[in-house]
């Protein structure tokens, strides 16, 4: 059920206690790809996640903004502090938690957000009356997920196939042509760049080309049926804390 | 220029200084009318008055959530405290402001959020980078403005003229008689009622029967004209600081 | 009974739930009449409602300084960031609720409190163990309240019945002379100017020649009465919880 | 000059930059001294202080409430959480410092305020735009200052002095039968008790009947001397930050 | 050079901008090995780290609290919200910086910490006046690293190896016996246990058998000179910031 | 029981509620001392105390920043705000608490501490789930405090005593003669010096000659005596709550 057009007294008649919370963010992904890439992604997902799995699940409005100031330096990037992100995650799991849909899946499409999503999910669940997990998209897609870059294959094909409209076709050539081969720059496992403009020119990582919308139906599908599976796994889940030792 | 659809290179060869976000709320409105209504209506007027405006504006991603605890007593409403909604706001505006956005236009669909968007918009504009005013549009539609509810003939009009798939036309009935005559409990000029379940029993103030699309179609064009207004005056403002006496 | 003249061992003779917080602002108020303006208007209509009122009530002392950054290019003034003065107000309560004086009305002498007492008063009567709401007492004198401004005919009044030594009798003609004619730059319900220096040269919004102290005398009976009437609903008012729906 | 009672005209006109804040408390003095007793006193040594000192100085309103957590358990006492406390008084003093009463003296009147005005002052001289530092009247009184208790001999005489009505004759009796001998419950150099309610039965500590009206004139000289001493070494010190080794 | 057995003219003398901080925690690691050995270990590292490379390094004192609540079911664990444990490592960097010491190695010898540490490296480098990435011990092994527990093989054998009194032979067998085969529990790529006490009985992760101290010499090896690297690396890089596209 | 050295079986196994928290600085302590003279010192006090006490005691690892902004003119002194330092306490009590050593004293090596432990231990006690003060073991080493300087007389003793390497004696010369001789500048009993080097040249107060071995000796074993009598009265003290008024 999509929250946000359903009016309070369907939402009333629900019986789950399972909901889903979509996160992206509103940042550069290349000359081709649109700087809502990350949200509506997780919004596709999200949707066929749901859709996916046998039982009622609670779809709340997807939060459009993410901790992306690593991209500041790319016109029209917006980005939120990662206190308040958390804060956001936070307060939206516990409105949803009062009304009893208190084991929640946050579907994230944005690699900046994981840290800040695992931290505010553990707290959720340490501390609030809630359980909470968030699930990145592109940690489920199998092979392809090696392959995951920034604007690169797989975002490139994930909105082609849902927002055929929104991938320039007419810039990847040159996308694909300014893009940086990996995301950071690497000394004895730490990243040596905190911005992503150290690294990439064009803001793209990876190969954009290798983007089709028949490779994103096929990402689409397994990142559902993913979801699908954790959500199965979160309502059967024994969420009681454990015991001292 | 919706920002999530455009790439960073298309917004780096923008030349303006206005943008505009618009803010709801995912909150209860009757038996008859989606929980998504502030933000959908804030959305919709947005687009409206930008596409009225002469000249380009940024329209960033639509914030769904607001200062909406009030109706906590309602199912699948969902809230932020204003503590965390200012900070949004204001993150969301600096920003904006720090890629040369930086004469910014809330776009508000829900009272609750009045007080908190007055405070960050006068925070912002004194200590940031940034100059921010908020523009709520049921407050812009001429005389019909005395006749704003909740889930009342406003919202219902709006709602029905711009997402009418989303309007239960069989529970307009019900919605109206179940419905308070005015907001809040008053004495000496003080709402004594905190939250909206002291006051309606089914979450709506007003007549929704009153809101057809057709007024709704008037309400949307007044609200638009009036912010294309206000997004003129604010292009034309000095907003350098004033001088201390 | 004046809580700061009163000793521990009368507090706890008391046998009522019911408090007064008078707040204010220090914050300049025209050539003419002084800074304390808003604290003494509050603290005198606070001692006239609560002595209009019959029963028992704690008064607690006077904040002086409130959220009137907007004044702050005029001499003199001082105030309080919006989040601190909501701390004050919630800690002031709680700490009287404490005691049991757990009904509390907030009686407020400055616009730019308003907010953030709304706020402040919501916050604590929905997370703290007490009921509050604020009362401001220029919306509350009948008529006359259409025209307040600032340090205008109405506050003149005031301060000339209750403090009649601080109005300064030479300036007034100038006060006049130098205000503005209304609050504010207003475009489509928005007002572009956060600061006051903005509109007007001398800090003054409306006529103070038109504030006799006379009128001054009626403007706090009407206050009076009306702060009496809060006074008794809060007193009677059922304030446990509403059902969820 | 008093501020409160100033026109931000006159304020204008001053050619100083020396304030004084006074801060106290509202919280209980045993069954025979008024709950304001810290900040009437306060109040009273800061206007001495400022009479007695050669030259103009700003006199701010005086703050009510302090950090007086450690009486909560007597009806009346009110207080603010240390950090609200050190916001306020940071806040205040960059209100007056943008005015250019930047070099500020905070006179308080309650030892549980001590420590956090230490740090309050340290944070604004190192990181704000002003300088700031604390008198407590109490420990500038010679020799009476050994005799400092709680409600005892000196605050009972000053309010004799300043405010002869609120000093209940009929219980000072009650009130040192019932009295502590000292603050606190000591071992090695530790206070044990951090509430007052531990270790004193009516909230006194000392001997009221040692505190004459007389003897509450000659520490209100004393105080104020030192203070305008203060004042007098705050006007005419280099406030330039140290170099660094 | 070690910080706090220095004095502050032999820091002066100093001519580098390089400092390490080593971070730890103070948390279970099962029956065999001591609380402390994640900041031992993050010390030893640090130490034979800033000894391997070519350059004078200002060394920090260790701080030996972290983020560590997920073990808090096992008596003796404790922790910072992370939350503090940011600031702490921010306001570490940041006098480390005031000196000239503004290129900053967080060296981390704890999983929980990592992403604290990353985000709280970037906001320092983005918004402060210095540098900092963090470096994680157990990363930077070789091939080891793949066999990570939690007292298991890697950490016991550090341990052996610089502090063998610490390690309890006696209980190893023990250990292992108890131990769990991964860290977490895993659907789609998402770990739904938020506390260690969900997955392992003992608090152990892997073999701690196999943790011999020869074995603890080689990671030492491997570990410092890849600090060692890092340090080279930090020394050289430009760290001006990019430029806006 | 050292914590860090335990394992968590071994605490587990444990019978008492008494916890030791040392808390110190790094910080400047002239030529001749190291900058982690306090945490030092703090350790090493609360080593001996712990010993000489008649009973089990957990010793958590030393924490070794404090609040020491005031030394940042002199190279290498780091610091904490004291809002960190504070929540890092509350946090380290908080989590010893859980486990049931929720009584807790925080030996203090450093004077600029005291007052953020002072506080911190009022709302550990008043508002956590644990009882909490602070001891500073230079208060209690009988007529020697009344020489407590800066790198003086005692901290040299003890350094001199405890670790006889960490003192330089060729500097002990200079490091006296470049000593102030009392701490500040004072009028009316306030400090006007919010910095240490706008009273010391080279950050010593007092004369370090004085400071021999076996005086520091003697200091260790007065303040361990101390330490263990506070242990003692800790152990036997009924922490519930007084009773209101």
């Amino acid at each position: 059920m999509h929250l946000a057009r359903a009016t309070w007294t369907e939402v009333a008649d629900l019986e789950t206690d399972l909901a889903v919370v979509p996160v992206g963010s509103t940042e550069q992904h290349g000359p081709h790809a649109p700087l809502g890439t990350d949200f509506l992604a997780a919004e596709a997902v999200a949707e066929a996640g749901v859709e996916a799995f046998d039982g009622d699940v609670v779809l709340a409005p997807t939060i459009p903004l993410g901790v992306a100031e690593e991209h500041r330096h790319f016109p029209g990037t917006m980005w939120l502090s990662p206190d308040t992100f958390r804060a956001v995650v936070r307060e939206s799991v516990a409105s949803l938690a009062s009304h009893g849909f208190d084991r929640v899946v946050l579907v994230n499409g944005h690699g900046g957000n994981v840290d800040a999503l695992r931290e505010a999910s553990g707290t959720i669940t340490r501390h609030d009356d809630a359980y909470a997990v968030s699930f990145t998209w592109f940690e489920n897609v199998g092979d392809h997920a090696s392959e995951m870059g920034h604007g690169g294959p797989l975002e490139t094909a994930l909105v082609r196939h849902c927002h055929p409209d929104l991938v320039r076709e007419a810039r990847l050539e040159e996308a694909r042509e300014g893009a940086a081969e990996r995301w950071g720059e690497w000394v004895s496992h730490t990243n040596l760049a905190h911005d992503s403009a150290a690294f990439t020119a064009n803001g793209v990582v990876g190969d954009p080309t290798a983007g089709s919308a028949a490779r994103g139906a096929e990402l689409l599908e397994l990142a559902a049926a993913a979801l699908a599976r954790l959500l199965e796994a979160v309502s059967e889940r024994d969420v009681s804390r454990p015991d001292r030792r």
